[in-house]
């Protein structure tokens, strides 16, 4: 680690008629895809349309699964019981799997959604029951977690292979956790930052705080959210950045 | 065939409270399950629940994918293209098949449910795109389609092994299509009946249509509908009756 | 209040081909009626088929609002805004309005169901959405919550009516508080007893708690779970009991 | 008629995270709304949003219930029964009503959408069940259908007060049908030219088909797409052409 990076981005978000994020135009730019798996966003057609997509831009494949709140967008955290959650986690994550084979093509990672990966972060009993979820689909995939959390605590438990996330674009506390988007300055939308921020990041293995203090953050991949105004720019300028620095960017399945 | 036939039944159609169908009583007398997917029926925790029973019992594991229509329970027609049948049915196959593989079974066949399997039996594009969505899965799989349909002859054409279907419990027109449900006689309530019927099919490979001719019906699968209130009697009555008259009774994918 | 009792139960959450409840035995005995309103329970078919049952009965007709979460039946935990939870009220309550008025008869009361019961009666937030949402409908309808709760508080404050809930089928605790589903004794299923515990409530106003305490409880109506496998029968038992304590046994809408 | 025209358009189509439309350009323009109701599109928050701003805009305000598929936006034919579209029909008529008496103001039309819409032009059966839900919501209200079709006959039968539509967008055959989408030249994306051709069908109650012949097409409303990439450059040129032409543009329940 250090020298080798990930970028992933959560794409396949439309549905229906619906239509959700800049998918043909980020994926060149990225690394690794989170594909959503018809809960909190998604539908077949999308899932395949999606990982068409990314096979073609030679992007690695991830499931991301979801609460079953279309309406909330898997936004809203839910109450569900540890198996719920593990079952949950199969099912979708066993569809998205049948569109990537059928591609020709192995899914590489599961990365959990919106407050699903924010339960996940903090509550052990959700962390392991993704990581069971996961581990019935196939014990050799990579979970993707935020670095620090108990989700990669959990997914190392149940002995599967994690990568550890951390954001170019939000700002840090200086206890290393993510500063609250209903705060001000927490999403950072301007390109030659969040690109600045990734380098340090893959090089340094640290950011500087919102305060100002450098604090530690060692992650195998970056994330950038695909529906800022500006994602397109802010990938764009991260990849730049980072092959101008020499840091490999490349899918996590190839250094995991 | 003609002295070994299957005997299924459709399982796993609860819905978070909601419960419907009787799986722990039928299950020991079916040779092959075809569990709903969560489309129009089903859920991931029933799923689960289903297949390890299926397990359990020896019995032959199969998909039921059907319409995105909980509150129709998939029995409604509804218009889809076929690019969108075959992505849902692949959908659905892929989300099952996972739990099939995490409870260490293989999944063996596929059966479309309601509204789709009738769609399936009478036009050819529905039916080459359920093959589609099938093959796109697993080239072996078996597609299970009424008897003398077009969805037998789609997944022909698309290379997949498949069994033939007809049903014990309902009454047939002389040309060998079935007895409108909206008619008197349509179904056959009476299990010795029902049991007396399926050793026919079984040993000549026919049935006594409603007025009374011997019409030819070659199958490979007896259905038996979980849903009638004399369900477990038809059953229990159907697969003694067929072993007294030294019928093989097995799962499909052991003769397919 | 002390001498009149209204007798309500959660009806109407059957959905689709899927059937919930005995509706038809417990409408007889009941005095008002909670109707599912389609997001957590229920359907447009099931809501008018109710309704009119109700009618029949000359039962009093509330709303029964839920989360957006048929999969949980409502009862787990959603994390929505205020102006989600009033807004979602808003909808179930003017779809079942419709169907009310269609009958001939007028909408009396709206009951907040399961899951978003239990956090009107903590939060006071939410209580607030939901009395908000309850009165943009109609400034006269009687809201029913737990006696005693937050929910109350709300629906005072909105200016609404208010109905104070007990349960005749639940344990409670010394403090007032309805004892923990997960723990033994806390649902009472003997017919006799519940309707011991009804008449008491009703006549002296009061409960007497888990480890023998009588505990202060006024309600001015008495709720019975239909979900119960003797339900029918507690029903039946209070009723009887209740009349021939002398105790008027009628309609919120009547007495509030 | 003739010199009096209203015009319509479909708005309140976005769904959670996911924005369909341009309701706030589009709504200054136009004299009617119709308002998805959560069934194809829309849901609680949006419905009021759209509610609100059409109250603010002065426009008429009505219900555009659909079909219960969010995925397919109720563009996709269901089969079924006379007795669920009706009671699907009181269910979003009644809901979407709410908001508007919520909102000080009253509502005015019901429109069917996409699927449904087209099933109820040609199928009077369907076109009764809607005309019966919407008959038991309100007997005042306005049904707004294609002109010439079954539905303004199931309307004017139930009594109820009808609306005919046009379309300024489309083009028409020589019997005064549309043309159907899957043909080139179906659709009218020039502004100048849909505006002519609304004043055409204001002013002499006719169209130029396709092919050249001049159409008889007497109409109450003409409705725009909102969903062509043109749609308020078409709505402005329509409005203005309308009123330098002295046609006055105003809410159909000003004059049906």
């Amino acid at each position: 680690m250090g020298q080798r990076i990930d970028l992933n981005c959560d794409v396949g978000e439309s549905h229906g008629a619906y239509r959700i994020g800049a998918d043909e135009a980020l994926m060149p730019w990225i690394t690794s895809a989170n594909v959503a798996c018809g809960y909190h966003a998604g539908d077949p057609l999308v899932m395949d349309r999606t990982v068409r997509l990314a096979v073609q831009c030679g992007v690695g494949i991830g499931a991301h699964p979801g609460y079953p709140d279309l309406l909330g967008f898997g936004r809203r955290q839910m109450q569900l019981s540890p198996e719920e959650i593990e079952n949950y986690v199969l099912y979708q994550v066993g569809a998205l799997g049948a569109f990537v084979r059928s591609a020709g093509a192995k899914l590489a990672h599961v990365k959990p959604h919106g407050a699903l990966y924010n339960a996940a972060a903090k509550d052990i009993e959700m962390a392991r029951a993704i990581a069971r979820g996961v581990a019935r689909v196939r014990s050799d995939l990579i979970l993707v977690g935020l670095a620090g959390s108990v989700l990669i605590e959990a997914a190392q438990e149940a002995g599967l292979r994690v990568a550890r996330e951390g954001f170019a674009d939000r700002a840090y506390n200086p206890d290393g956790t993510l500063r609250s988007r209903k705060l001000p300055g927490a999403v950072i939308e301007e390109p030659a930052m969040a690109a600045e921020r990734a380098v340090r990041i893959a090089r340094n293995g640290s950011v500087v705080a919102y305060a100002g203090e450098e604090v530690s953050l060692r992650v195998d991949t970056i994330c950038v959210h695909g529906d800022t105004p500006t994602a397109v720019e802010i990938v764009r300028a991260i990849r730049q950045k980072l092959e101008e620095a020499e840091i490999e960017v490349s899918p996590i399945e190839r250094f995991i």
